[in-house]
């Protein structure tokens, strides 16, 4: 029975992981397939969304099979309620890749702007903590998910200052207005997706310290 | 034991049903604060979040308190496991209302646009969405989450429209763009507390069905 249920939380485990590296591999694509206005890996990515979908029912039902036969305490307790929401957290981050591919096929449709805005910044340091927040579950790391939170306000930041380079090139030239609000609705689904990848990291938190950190979060890297 | 748990789970229901009432206050203000350019109302709506999310914070831990203490089965645990995601998504649909009440600041300090837009449709909608989901939550009534359900395709049909409008706008007015921004921002958060608000329609039908209608929806009304 024990031996069982190691296997099943391992089994979770690889499924969630897997999932990161699916969320991660999409948030990537879909930010290339804008930049290089490649429709044809927008589209891989709009329909690559089901398998990540597929994973978050198998990870649901893993879950309830776990508490229910296995009653959990403790550590595996905890482990199996942050493994829940990671798994949702993954499937919207999945969402949002799908959102950002969208608008990299109406952005691929017309004229590139020509201005600089600085969402390879912006994703980059996105990407950063999804990675941060996905290895700081699997190897069970805390410290780095206290990095992962540290990011959350640069990235406002960021958001703050490409929204209004945009809506000022809109005053400037309406006729960019279209592209300029694509640009927009990328930058704000990237900032939803630190949003999650904060959360991620606050669940792992939360198995190895059994403390909620959410809203009443350091924001520093311990020694910092 | 057996009456401890009972009171632990209905005073778990209490809470999420205090929590949707403060959810739905939130964002029904934040729409009138934006509509009235009535920017007490938009700061109290920011500055209560804080009750939501001590809510979030309370029910995430009596949900680890009912598993470890109670290990509870079959419906109990399929009822708490939803609780958890429901009591997730109304904390973020409490995010929604500070953003929307950001906009209604933001919107207040300039000239209001003059065209119509179909916000007052868009925001009606996604209020009766979110009142049955609660409401379905409350009395255990799938059917009314199935309602819910059905109003996903015309939240986003009206928004692709809002959106629509208001670049239509922006081009013919320059002058106008920061404003359009702003209730493009709006339109956006409403889609998103309408996908929540269809999120807990579906973690209701989970309890009462015990299946999993995520990403394998029958988007009707039975019998319609």
């Amino acid at each position: 029975m024990q031996r069982h249920f190691e296997l099943a939380l391992e089994s979770l485990k690889a499924d969630i992981i897997k999932m990161g590296s699916l969320a991660e591999e999409g948030i990537a694509s879909a930010i290339r397939s804008l930049q290089s206005r490649d429709t044809a890996l927008a589209r891989s990515v709009i329909d690559r969304d089901v398998e990540i979908n597929a994973l978050e029912t198998r990870n649901d039902r893993a879950v309830v099979d776990l508490l229910a036969l296995q009653q959990p305490v403790a550590t595996d307790l905890r482990f199996i309620l942050a493994a829940l929401k990671i798994n949702n957290d993954l499937e919207r981050i999945g969402d949002h890749a799908v959102n950002i591919a969208e608008s990299a096929l109406q952005y691929a449709e017309r004229e590139p702007l020509s201005l600089f805005v600085d969402l390879p910044r912006m994703s980059s340091v996105t990407m950063d903590m999804l990675r941060n927040s996905i290895d700081s579950f699997i190897h069970s790391d805390p410290l780095k998910s206290r990095s992962v939170l540290v990011n959350d306000d640069v990235i406002d930041d960021l958001n703050r200052k490409i929204v209004g380079d945009l809506s000022a090139a809109m005053r400037r030239d309406p006729a960019c207005i279209d592209q300029a609000l694509e640009l927009i609705r990328v930058s704000r689904n990237l900032e939803r997706v630190a949003d999650l990848a904060t959360n991620i990291a606050e669940e792992v938190i939360f198995i190895a310290e059994a403390q909620n950190v959410k809203h009443n979060v350091e924001k520093t890297v311990p020694g910092h």
